[in-house]
Parts: C-alpha cells; structure tokens; sequence
C-alpha cells in the first residue's frame, strides 16, 4: 500500500487523478490539498466520486505531505519547484503534473513560462516521465516530471520514424486537436460551451509552451536540431488529442506499419493499429492509451502519422499513475485496466 | 468464474456491457453472437476494445450459448421470447436486456409492442430486474427482465413517495430527458449528429412503450391503478437521463429528505443527495449510480424529484451486471466499482 | 430611419441585438456602450459582425444616447431602472432587455432580485413587451420591458387554455429547458463546455426570478390567482428554451387544437403546428418564431403542451425588434424575416 | 425577377439553397424536385421553413426545370451530367453543386468517383464557380461547377501564396477539418450523434476526392504540376470547415499580411483578418464568408494560412447564390447579407 498526496487536487487533471486512484487497489489516498477549497469536501466539489473517496480538502502543508511515500503535483506551473525540495529531503517521491521540471534548460523554461526557474539544480536529477522512453530511469526516480498532454501524443507519433532515421528532421509540422478540458478549469470566457462548441480554431499559432518542450524531446532521439512547426487547435469537444503529424521520407522503400509495430511492440499503453486506420480519440476516452496509425498517402514522399491519446488520461493523469507504478515496482497497468467509454 | 454469452453484441446496450464484463474479475465471456457482424473481431468494431476482447462475433447458436452459465440478450425487442425456453431448458440463466419479458400482462405487451407474444409462459417466473425492488426474487430467478432505462429512473424517484403513501397518485408527471444512445446505434436520419446536436425536443408524447412499464410498477406499489404522463424528451448529448417527478402531495409536515434517505438507506447504487442538490446526468456518466434529490419548491404541496442515470449503465448494462451479481452469489458491486467520467 | 443606441452590447444579448440591426435596413445604429470595452472596435471583439458593423465601443453617456430615438438596454439587472427617468425625459424611447421594468409590484421585484427598486414610479407605464398579449399599448409606450426568455416561452404556450378557462390554474406546471447561452457570456465554472456539455440538470428548483413573471403574466389572463411549479434545467447546447407545459383539463370534448390556432390566428410570430407534432428549438434557431404543439397524452385529463424559441431571439433581442417595429410605426416582422439556420 | 428550380432539395446542401433562395427578393422558387419525397410539403420535412416557403416536393421533370431561368442541382454525384444538357438546350441556365462539372479531365473524374463520366462534352464550358478566380467567366456561363466545400478553404487559403511564387509547390499541406453535416443527410452509422460528437478523427488519408479538384485548381495558379497532401478530418460540430496549410517559403522579407490583403482587396467574401488572428469557424456559421489569416511561426521558413469557411454557405449553397448573382447581373451579395449566427 502506497500512502499518496495530491497538491491541488480542483482541476481537471487533479479530479482526474482522483478518479483513477480511488480505485487503484495499492493506493492510500491521505492528502488532497486546496489553498480555495479547504475544508470542504471533495466529493461535494466533484459529486462524481461520491461513494468512493471520503477525505476534504485541506489546506497545503508540508508535514502531511511529507508522511506520504509520493505526491503528485497537480497545480499551476511555478508551484512544485517551489516545493519539491523540502519533499525529496523528506524522502518522498514526487511527480510532477505540471511544467515545473519538463526543460532541461532553465533559461528556455524562464522564457516560455515567464517566470525564472527557483529550482535549476534539480532539473538534472528530474526524469522525463514518458514510459516508452525513459523506462527504467523512472523506476528508479526520486522526482518525474510528467508530460503535457500534446507532446506524449506528438512525441509518440515521430519518434519511430526519427529514431529510425527515415525523415527529413528539419520541418517536422504537428497538427495537433485538442478537447477543451486541456484548458483547464479556470473560468475564462474563451472555453465557456457557447464560446467553445459548435467552432473550431487554431491557437497560439505563433508560439505555444509545448514547442519547446516537444523539440526537446525529439532532438533527444534524433541527436541533432529539429526543425518543428507545431500549430495546436481547439475542437468542439471534452476530452481527447488528435496529432496529425507530418514528415518527408528520406529513403524509400521502408515498410513503415511493420518499423511502428516493432518499435512499440511490448508496450501496454502504445497501440499501433492496423494498415490504413484512422484512431479516433473516443477510442481511447478515459484509457491511458496512445492509439498511432501511420500513412503514406499516394505513395508519395511525406508520411502521415495519426496519433490519439485522451488529454486528461496519457496526457495527464493516467500517465503519472503508470509513473507511480513503475517508481513503487508495482504492475505497470495496475489501476489503468478500464477499457474507453464508448459511445 | 461464470461462463458468460452475450447474444447481440453489436448495439450500444451490448457493446457497454462488453466493456464491463470485459474487466470483470468473475466472468469468462465466451460467446458474443451477430447475425450481421460474424466472423470479424469484436475488436475491429469497437477499437475500445482492443487489447480487452479477444473474440470475434459467432453466428447465434444455440449450441455454444448453452455451454455458458449464463446469457445476456442484447437484442432488439421479439428476439428473446424466441429463444428463451430453448436456454432455460438447458440450465442457462438468462438477463433479457430488450423489453420481451418486462410486462406480466401479454396483452398489453402485444398492444405496445406491435407484435404476437410467443412466449407467455414464461412470464410468471421472469423476474423485473430492479434490484432495489426485487433483490431477494432476482437471487434465485432462472429469468430476469432487466428493466428499461426510462423505467429505472423513474421509478427509483417515485417509490419511496409511492410506498409512505404521500402523493395523489393519480396524476403523476414524469417528465424525462434522454441522452441520444438511448435511440440505439441504428441507422436513422433523426439521430445524425446534424440532426439530434444543437437541439431539444420532445417526442412519443402520445405514448411511449415504457409508459406501461413504469405504470406496473408503480401500481405494484401503490397497490392501486395509478395516473401517468409521461413525456420523454431527446437531449442533445450521448448518454445520461435525468427525469424530473411531479406529484401533488396528500399529507403534510413530512420531512421528504428523510423519507428519501431511509428509503435507499444500505443501497449501493442508489445516491440520495443532500438537500438542496441538482444532480447532474455527468456525475454518473459510465457509472451504474443512480443520483436522487428531492424538493418541495416555494413550500407549495406539489414535491419534485430530480433523478439521474447513465442510461446505458444503471439503465441497461451495469444493471444487467448487478442481477448477474445477484444471480451468481457475487458481490453486488463486482465489476461496476468505477467512478463517474467527470469531466 | 430610426437612430438607435445599444446600452451594453458585450453580451449574448447584446451581440443578437446587433446582429439583427446591423442589417435592419430602418435602423442607424448610432451608439453601443461598453463601460469594460469602451474604445475598442464592436468587431474586434466579434468577429462575425466585421464588415456589418463599424463602430467602436463608448462609455455610457447620457448625451450620446439622448440623440437616439430608441435606446435599448442589453444590461445587467440594476441598470436600467437609474438612467430610464433620464432618457425619457429627453424624448427617448427605451426597450429594457433587463427585468427592471418587468415586476408590477416592486416589492415583489426586490424580493426576487435582492435589491431595492430605485424607479418604481416607471413601473406602471412601462408595457410588458409581449406583442401577442400588448400590442396596442407597445405601439404608443415610452417605455417597454422586454419580457424574460423562459416567460415568453410558458406564457405563450399557457395563454390559449387559460384565456379559455379550460384548465386547473392551482396546480399548472411549466418543465423549462435552456442552452446555456441563457446563463450569459460571464466567465463561469458552471457554464465552461466541460462542465455543461454532455450532461443536464435543473437548476433553481427551489425558486427562479422568471417564476413571478411568469405568474403575473398568468394571474393577469385569469384573473385570478395561479399555482404555478416551474422548474428551469440546463442543456447542453447554445441556443434555444423547450417549455413542457403541463395542466389539467376541467372540461371536456374541447378541440385544443383548433383553439390554439384561432387564438394565435394572425400572429406572425407564433406557429400552431399540426396536430401530433414535437417542434424542435432547431426549427426556431436564430428565427423569432415561437412553434406550439399541443397535446392530450392517452386521451387523460392532463394536456401537455410543448413550445420552444430561440432564447436569444424571440426571447430576447428578436422579440425586442419586434418591440422597435410595433413602437415606430415599422411593418412588424422588419429585419426579422430571415428562416431559422437549419442544421 | 428570377424564376429558379432546385433538383434534390432533400440533403444539406438543398435545404441551405432553399433558406437562403427563399428570402431573395429577386428569386422566385418555383419547383424542388425530388424523387423521395414527391407529394409531401418541403415545410413539412423542414419545419424551419414553415412561413417562408409553400411549395411541394414534385418528382423530377424536365419540362417544369425547363421553364426555369435557372436550376440548380443539390444532388448526389452522377446525375446533374445525366440532365444537363437537356436543359441547356431549352435555354435554361445551371449551377451544379455536386462535383459532375469541376473536374477538367474526365478520365481523371471517373477514377476518383468511381463511374464514367457520361458527359465530358460540356467540360469544356463548364466553369468553375469559385468567383475570386472565375468572376468574368461566370457572368456569362451556361453551365457552372460549384465549387466542393474542402476546395474553397483550401484553395482561397494558397492562392495568394502561389500566385505570387513564394512557396514550394512541391511539398504542401493541407489539413483540413470539417464538421459533420459535410457528410450528408443519409443515414450512417457514422455520422450518428453517438460516433461522431465527443470525437475526432482523420478520414480518407489515403486518398479523398477533394484531392484532384484542390490540386487542379493550385495548379492551374502555379502553372505548373503541385505536390500536395490533403488530410481531412471530422469534427464534432455540424457547420463549418478550418484548413490549416502548410508551405514552405522560397523567398524571404516578404510581408505576407500585405500580399493577402492586397491579393483580396474589394473581395466581398473574403476577409483577411489582422495579423494574428486565429479565425474561428463559427465566425462565419450561417454567412458566406471566407475568413483567413496568415502566420510564419518562430519566423522559420514554413508559412501557416488558417482559413475558415461555412461548408454549407461559402462551400456550397451561399456560393452558388454568389454564382447565380453574378449570373445573373444581379448585386453580388443580394440574399447573402447576414451576418454569421454568434454565438
């Protein structure tokens, strides 16, 4: 039995991780803490888990915090740096939900989320939480930093094809969809039902914080720079990311349904579907899996990767409990079982 | 390990409760037949499935549906009443999701059905499957007749007034909202995205086939004829119902809360909530909860009842998994732990 | 040519106002203010009305508006009832989208809206701009208070019956269902689109400020007092109110249908439609028309009648041109002729 | 005064032509044919006509179109070659919505719709209706080929860059994004409420009809042969398509936001919005408009457009009002002056 804390449990990838751990057989749920909704109870915020998970919120305090084995980090990005260190010397695990410790450069990160970086010297011993890359230093990680929801799915998508060094790394383009629920559960004008649904649009098309933190990750497996234009868009929608990503063949000749199956075969979480599928996000709503179909559409030289993963789910949540499970050696897919909903 | 089949897999109501057998911890699913799907895999129909279901669709057979312990029908309405006896025969218990056995009277069952009954024997020993009503009956029935979605939430609602004998009963409103799963995954043009979106109406206002259904049980109840109207409304989401009770009440100073909470008090799937509460169809979406909130509003004599349902869960297949439970001496709960979606 | 200004135009009431006069081709819009946008383009905060609409947003000034022939008030509650007296005064003629002027009695209005009434001297000239009830008093009034989106829906479909004294006015009962638009363009929790969509709940059953509107509107066709239960939910979609409207029959033998087409005989804006129908609040999208069907379920003494609008339109800013027309002397259904956008 | 008839009034694309033809006031609408529906009231199918158009559905008949100014065909692919020149030859003139006439090459045609084309004599006459690229040879066709909905975003969207010879024409992309009602009024399990809401996914990668058309017409720009690749995908919304295209840029120091300007300067229907913009779909619901901005992200080599459409007015009916206006000789935006439906 694992005894878990949630800093800032009121979002949408906080009530998200609540969900999948009231459930989760080797998880003690003790903290959930909220500076705005302390004292009151969790289930009165959130009706949904009503039945199965009686704790209030309480207000952030480090020593109850300090006697679980982990917590996760589920607050605005500039909280957890702040924080992180007094938990680690306490020795206990942490994993971040937010950007906090994603960038390896803290003079990159600074000028992305406009803010300096409090907690640059661990940013070293931070590892990436992506499963499929960084496995087994995850196991053994004091301190995960869990990925946005955009580059699990657009990093899962390119990664075979530049590991195996078959595309032109040098105008990678990523368009990428997402449900509203990536947009938090501030109250914004912009996401309201009559402002969001019914509509479509682009945004942030001049600059958004995933960038970077994308290209990092594909320099990484490419070993060189990588030109990328990334262009993210809302869809009328809860829930889901859709990645359409796109790449120049180098070579010729590769079957590239056979390289996406090897490289991800043993992988729980990663499905690559048969020849000529088209995923769609509600088949994976409310599963932590990456479902990828790759194309190449007239035979000509540009591959079409289709990569879906649910935002709140392989983007969020779902992935931070297989990062859970793997830094307290349980079974990777334990509490990650349900099937999507669907319809 | 109960050896289960499912006849008519390929409708909403079978492919949820594929979903929830599929993660249960008790149940071997060995035979799922379609007439017009055999022979491909469940898998390639519903890639939520994929990685969960390892099965194709089989030609409906009497043979392999009578090694299994026990047989859910989701077919449409006519099918069950054919094959029913030839199972029971063999020792199989049934869970009839379709409407064939929920009527005690043939008649009447013909008159809203459209069709000859072909099986009226049967009818003294089916069981209705509303387990907060028949538990006891259900734990030893051969023959269930999982009750329909409207008649789920509407019932629950108004039992408890019915029973303390509060309301005039004749003239009960039940005024009800459903999300667009409930019309089945057929192909029809009332139902498109473009047609059922954006939108609101009511429809089948001179006669819904639950509106016999729910008038059973409630003169079950009563002990009593009762007067109906019931207005079912299409909303424009997937799933959810919320029906909302209208009845004059007969006595006074009675504290309707109360009588509420004593009522379901000890049930696992039926949530009373606070005084005060709208509940929302979300806070059970995908689970098998029904959610209850009553009111008495400006203090005036006619009370309102607020109740929510997924109606493809508690309104069909989680149901259905509850009687299994019952049926099977499982615990009531196994299988249909999980919390609502939200968001 | 009418010179018209618009007193808070950045809500969704507002921004329908504008929409349906920019191309009214008997009205200069002349003003629109904004005390929170005043200096930016009407267009650059929406986007749909570029090239329709080329003014800026001003600070509410009493001598700008005092130009204008008629100004509406698209405000907050609260608003209008301390600059009415002003504009008056100079010859203005006002259209009050807000409640202030709605309540006859206003001690009853500052029970409801939780502050005192600082105008009720204007109470008793202002005209409660239902056309299809007060359209020879809207055509000479000053001063018009635009009746509220869920009033306009209940009373048009309860008028016929109860003008008739065809039924029970203790114990009538009015299930009402918005899109969200209804609850306004603020930045709320409750109305994001992961919150409101793909779910449904009542809301206010207890008591909401439209339920004495409704009851003035009802007592003053009965002349009588009414019982009245309303209860006010959500649905998930933007536009449109789908009133049903129950009552008991105390006569019988009566042809309701034809009742309800000879009372609305003539009216340009209400549709009678054909026995057996369900309008949907599609038909009425961004169109001013109220569709009406009336019903007598199972031949019982209880008639159901559905009737739904476009909230924004025929409940708010379409009925408040309506209004303008009536009040100028303009053919009524000026600038209001265009079909409902259907899908 | 235009006497006008509409062959195929049934599907989306009709119903559009009719609420938009129904109030032209220089339109008179005498026939909608339709093979289906003969007999019964085109109000009666679309209640959002009620009051607005009193004709009957009648089956094909050529005499009847032929005493026509004008037809229009909304029908499925295949049937507008069969009748044209029947009608042609009495004079009458034509504007088919459907793809028989866009493409110039009939072999070209048959490969992609799958049947041969039975009337490659009129190819040469026929001339593609997009107004921007075609104005004076549509004032004076006989026969015009409306534009497809995916082609108008598209194409709007590159010519500027093309035209002007600053990009790559060997390596663009297109990612396109359409809501549901681009699929039609028939019944699909697909395009039902519970597939396609809640979800997102890509279609045709391999290869979509649209392809040919959208590359002849980039080509006829370019003058030379274009590389594309053209993925669409389906949103769940009914109205409204979002191109994101991708190019790269050959030169550079060119001030993008001037050319596209200057390139639809006096261009009623395209709006080039202020540099960046991010052009939301419903910003044009209902209205035919084109909306687009232009970005270069990171100022790298790749340009994005983003361009914005009504696929039922600017990619389909709007624009082939646009066609029959200019026709016609008749303004080019009577009938087309609403603003978009916002929210």
């Amino acid at each position: 039995m694992i005894k878990v804390g949630v800093v800032g449990g009121t979002g949408y990838t906080g009530v998200e991780l609540l969900r999948l751990l009231a459930v989760h057989s080797q998880v003690e749920l003790t903290v959930i803490t909220s500076r705005g909704e302390q004292g009151s109870a969790v289930a009165d915020l959130f009706p949904s888990l009503r039945g199965h998970l009686d704790l209030n919120f309480t207000a952030p305090d480090i020593k109850a915090l300090a006697s679980c084995d982990l917590v996760f980090f589920a607050t605005p990005n500039g909280i957890a740096m702040k924080q992180a260190v007094g938990l680690l010397d306490k020795g206990v695990k942490i994993i971040d939900l937010s950007a906090d410790f994603r960038l390896k450069d803290h003079q990159l990160w600074s000028k992305w989320y406009g803010q300096p970086h409090v907690c640059p010297e661990l940013l070293d011993q931070a590892v990436y939480g992506l499963p499929e890359v960084n496995r087994e230093l995850i196991k053994t990680a004091r301190l995960v930093a869990n990925p946005g929801c955009y580059p699990t799915a657009v990093q899962l998508g390119f990664l075979p094809l530049i590991k195996a060094g078959l595309v032109d790394t040098s105008s990678l383009i990523a368009d990428a969809k997402s449900g509203v629920s990536g947009a938090g559960r501030g109250a914004n004008v912009g996401t309201l039902l009559c402002e969001a649904s019914e509509s479509f649009k682009a945004y942030a098309v001049p600059g958004h914080r995933h960038l970077p933190e994308i290209r990092q990750g594909l320099e990484q497996a490419a070993g060189s720079s990588v030109g990328l234009t990334f262009v993210p868009h809302l869809t009328p929608m809860i829930r889901g990311i859709h990645a359409t990503l796109y790449a120049k063949l180098t070579g010729d000749g590769k079957d590239l349904q056979a390289l996406f199956e090897s490289f991800y075969q043993g992988e729980g979480f990663v499905d690559v579907m048969p020849v000529g599928s088209h995923p769609e996000t509600r088949s994976v709503r409310g599963s932590n899996v990456c479902r990828i179909a790759v194309h190449q559409p007239q035979d000509a030289n540009t591959v079409v990767v289709l990569s879906v993963i649910d935002n709140l789910v392989k983007g969020a949540a779902g992935q931070a409990v297989h990062n859970m499970n793997l830094m307290s050696g349980l079974p990777e897919a334990q509490g990650l079982e349900s099937p999507a909903l669907m319809p």
